[in-house]
């Protein structure tokens, strides 16, 4: 078992159709907005006063603090998206703005080396009492993922050193011969991770691996921890194992349970560190948690969690639409536990969730304007029902400036920005493809440049320059759904059926200095059936196209759930030339409106008239407006 | 507008073979269960205490109140039933028993005529600050509507008389030239109309009336009652005024909105009222709540409240069948609205729904060994979802022993050992047969026996002794899904075309001493379909057969959600000989499951394998253990 390589973000040139607008997105609108929203410069959003906070820890100015005792990840995930961002597009006046804050960071670091501006500020006597509800390690865990990026991208370790003085201070106190605990919402783990990669020291991959090893050992360490103090922060029940992941050792974990946020940043870094230790029962463990997921208890458009109640995954098939959590950081956090997956086994398995979840559970997150946001993203909605009534309130019908609970508005925008890390990875003999990326791609076998049609066609171009003598491969994903697939090498067409393996397509030789490697295939429209164990999802379909999901949404199609689609007539695409959707593959479905009586019951059994309808990219729903939604039609 | 007298219970002798059998069970089984509850000698049910409350009350004996702050009404629904159950079958020792029951109630109450055992024991200072939460006047009514029964039933005016007490120390304290105060739970306008038809005294319906005037003339009525006080009792917010229908003056209510059971408790009363003082405009207000409630918020059994949250109505068309609140107690509610509705208005628009919440929504609230009970009636049912996972957890999947909040099942007794005086009004000109209910009525036009064959056959003979020398109308109620209406006449045919008239089939003569009138209809079975603007029953039919409506369980077809019913083929009768579904008609419906791909989501469309379904009358639901139940199926 080797771990694949990851491709650092200064050697990828992300020149894309369909993501480098994204990413300017991100870039020119959604990084400068979160900063205005920290500097509270945002009126009638949730406040968010995470600077004012750091500032008030490192003594520089007077006040309170404000806002969830995990308010410091917000800044870190935004100051990890900054250091992606300034790879992507150099900024001295961004970076100058990026080391004032670190710098504030510094200030507030404690001279134990402690970080945590709820702590220092309101709390000190209080600090790592409550590890069930009060985040130290989380918030711990993202600076050092922020500091090791802003490393990475800038060269500058300032904040590195720093983050490593407080992984210092938590391996001090943590550990097998030491106190014993565990992170009530994982993360350090990733942290830790990430300061190995980027340090090359050990100890931080040792502590991370303990905090792995240690979870669930004794499953009443949070009721222990409880005992041991006279005060509660959210007053969370301690006996809640589920809820965190504690209740059994994690290789004895076979579904996935609780929170699950906290279970995918778990599996995650349970398969990194089951990746560089060569550890084949925790890989184990980790495919039996992926299949559980991605067999049972995900939703179509890479949404998981389908409970507001803890946030949680529930049980086997149980995927309601219109009560969906789906929430944006989970969805995105099953990208990250899939890279891993890749990174140990290269298979289609993980590489396709892994896009289905980008282009859709994740990319929903976003306003196209970049500028607000979806916590929740439901595959149903009604206007009046949802966001409204009991059962519903946590489904907003519309994203949202900002939350108090602002975790995933800053983990989108450093997902987009460092989207080129997923796009490849690179392994002894071989180099691995995931996505049709389009840009340029410095790796250590061979410089690729793609050009690809992707998303909208089945269509992408690698110019491969080879850096070595001998034979390696390049290895192509190529998504389950695709058909026909036709390879051109040097414009000759290869045997596709003996190269692909996996989800994958080999293509092994010594490769010269201008060699082309044409992808073509065809990006029909698929009509999906869910297994008949979905209660909610009986009788209908959905459609995709490509990696992306498509809805229907009300503003297109007037009230949704009287609409029916066609069996026996097939969808058709149209090309939206205008507008929002400008460039976008829209969809033409034929279906029908159902009329009846106009008594609530009567034997009068509803006709049919025949109806087209409009099918847009689950992605950019809730663009025009609050209007009903739905992803899953009845059939008829 | 002329309100039809309710004929009395020693008036009828209800001899059904539906109905008597249930009337047993509730009078063999039900009513001394109950009484063994109220005991505390049930073990392992929820404790009820209300008899020890009384008595601790009564200075019998040394204790601390336990149980709700409207325990008190459990027993006084218990106490009607007693006496409605004394009238179908004397029994001494049981009627010893509610007097002694009755003079512990006597003890009880205090010297000025008050009330309430949580007050007289917990808080006496605290007497009739606290409308809002506090239930005295809830309990009160109930009170008084066992005591007016009891009188009825014995003749015995004890408790009746200790009724009239406590209904003049509230009339003395409430009123538009006193203390202005509504209930906030809706309750006392009808057990004041109780007792004025017991006593003819018309102070009780001015006293009623003046309850229903005065809601909703100031909808910051409970705000301010609140400010007034420095205690709580739920903490209820006192600004949700439609959770207690105190958002406008009743006459300008136009949907039915909030807790379902205070709101039709309220309809009736405002029904009776406006029936008994000529009020067209009070009237007018009924029939459109009637019209909101039919038209667009019940459920296919007669339930009503969509949500657990306030147990309330929620919008239009919003009908949850898994996530239903549908209270026992709402339906019985709807049941008295509907009877005050068709005794100003005999028409089978009211008559029809009465019936449908009476054999659905209401039996099922009870187990067929009457010992076990319903709160809450979904219309699907997932065992390990439902009563388990957030926004299922009211739903629970089998019937219970005892309630903490226990109003529904002593109000089962009440409702089906008063059975009777929902089958017949009587009118100046006329005489209405509501149900086809067999048994012997004596009316003052007439004395009449009914042979029934209802509900399992559409057949029904009234043996008719006419009792005066001039002409009146017998009507007799035909349900709107009644076809091929057979009336003969003494033999003779009717044309009954020209006879009906609102759901009624009107025949005018002079009745002689042994006229026989021979109704007959088809009683085929019905496939219902909802509105399409039901969102959670699009693409379902159901099945009615008879007033029944029908269920599958997963005991009979196993997996639900992936069957599909046949469009193109007609369910079928299947008798059932035998066990516990003795005498019912139970349908065999052809039908399809689905069988598709093992993935979670796939290209592959199921495919459809031919199957019988099984489908049960719903009120027999869940008495086969625990498992799933669904009463819309998706067709196909």
């Amino acid at each position: 078992m080797k771990q694949l390589k990851k491709v650092n973000l200064n050697q990828i040139k992300v020149k894309d159709s369909f993501w480098s607008p994204v990413q300017e997105l991100v870039i020119d609108e959604m990084i400068p907005y979160q900063e205005k929203v920290f500097k509270d410069e945002i009126p009638d959003v949730e406040k968010s006063h995470v600077l004012a906070n750091l500032r008030i820890a490192a003594g520089m100015e007077q006040g309170e603090f404000y806002g969830m005792v995990f308010q410091d990840s917000d800044l870190a995930k935004w100051l990890e998206g900054v250091a992606y961002s300034l790879v992507i597009r150099p900024d001295k006046d961004l970076e100058q703005r990026a080391d004032a804050v670190i710098d504030i960071i510094e200030k507030a670091q404690q001279p134990d080396g402690y970080l945590n501006t709820y702590f220092t500020i309101k709390e000190p006597e209080h600090r790592w009492q409550n590890l069930l509800e009060c985040h130290e390690l989380y918030c711990a865990g993202h600076m050092m993922e922020a500091a090791a990026a802003y490393y990475e991208a800038t060269g500058k370790d300032k904040f590195l050193r720093a983050m490593e003085r407080m992984a210092d201070h938590i391996g001090g106190r943590f550990g097998t011969d030491k106190e014993r605990g565990i992170p009530g919402h994982q993360e350090i783990e990733l942290g830790l991770m990430r300061l190995y990669y980027a340090t090359g020291k050990e100890k931080y991959l040792k502590l991370a691996k303990y905090f792995i090893d240690e979870r669930g050992q004794n499953p009443d360490y949070f009721k222990e921890e409880r005992q041991k103090r006279d005060w509660v922060h959210f007053n969370m029940d301690p006996e809640n194992t589920f809820y965190n992941q504690s209740f059994a050792p994690v290789r004895l974990q076979e579904t996935a349970e609780g929170h699950s946020v906290r279970a995918v940043y778990m599996y995650t870094a349970m398969a990194d560190i089951a990746g560089q230790t060569d550890d084949r029962e925790l890989y184990d463990a980790c495919v039996h948690l992926w299949d559980n997921i991605t067999g049972k208890r995900m939703y179509l458009t890479g949404g998981i969690g389908s409970t507001v109640d803890g946030e949680a995954f529930t049980k086997d098939y149980d995927l309601p639409n219109d009560m969906a959590y789906a929430e944006t950081c989970a969805s995105i956090g099953l990208i990250f536990f899939a890279k891993k997956m890749l990174d140990i086994e290269p298979s289609g398995k993980y590489a396709d969730v892994l896009e289905q979840a980008l282009y859709n559970g994740v990319l929903s997150g976003m306003q196209m304007d970049g500028k607000k946001f979806f916590y929740v993203n439901p595959l149903e909605v009604n206007p009046g029902i949802s966001g409204e009534l009991f059962g519903y309130k946590h489904v907003l019908p519309k994203r949202q400036g900002w939350y108090t609970c602002a975790c995933c508005p800053p983990n989108l925008a450093r997902l987009l920005t460092s989207l080129g890390q997923y796009a490849w990875s690179e392994g002894e003999d071989a180099v691995y493809s995931h996505l049709f990326l389009g840009g340029e791609f410095d790796l250590d076998k061979a410089f690729i440049r793609v050009e690809s049609s992707y998303p909208w066609k089945g269509q992408a171009v690698y110019h491969v320059e080879g850096k070595q003598k001998s034979a390696f491969k390049i290895a192509i994903r190529i998504p389950a759904w695709a058909q026909n697939l036709n390879v051109l090498l040097n414009g000759e067409k290869i045997d596709t059926d003996s190269c692909r393996k996996d989800g994958y397509c080999y293509l092994e030789r010594v490769w010269g200095k201008s060699d082309t490697l044409e992808i073509s295939f065809d990006m029909r429209i698929r009509r999906i059936y869910a297994n008949t164990e979905v209660r909610e999802d009986a009788g209908c379909a959905a459609f995709m196209r490509g990696p992306f999901v498509y809805c229907f949404e009300g503003v297109d199609n007037g009230q949704l759930h009287s609409l029916r689609i066609s069996t026996d007539r097939k969808a058709e695409e149209s090309a939206c030339g205008e507008g929002l959707f400008k460039g976008m593959t829209l969809l033409k479905v034929p279906g029908m409106r159902m009329e009846g009586s106009r008594q609530l019951y009567s034997e009068t059994a509803p006709f049919a008239k025949p109806v087209t309808l409009t099918a847009i990219p689950y992605f950019a729903w809730g663009n025009r407006g609050v209007n009903q939604m739905k992803v899953w039609m009845l059939e008829k």
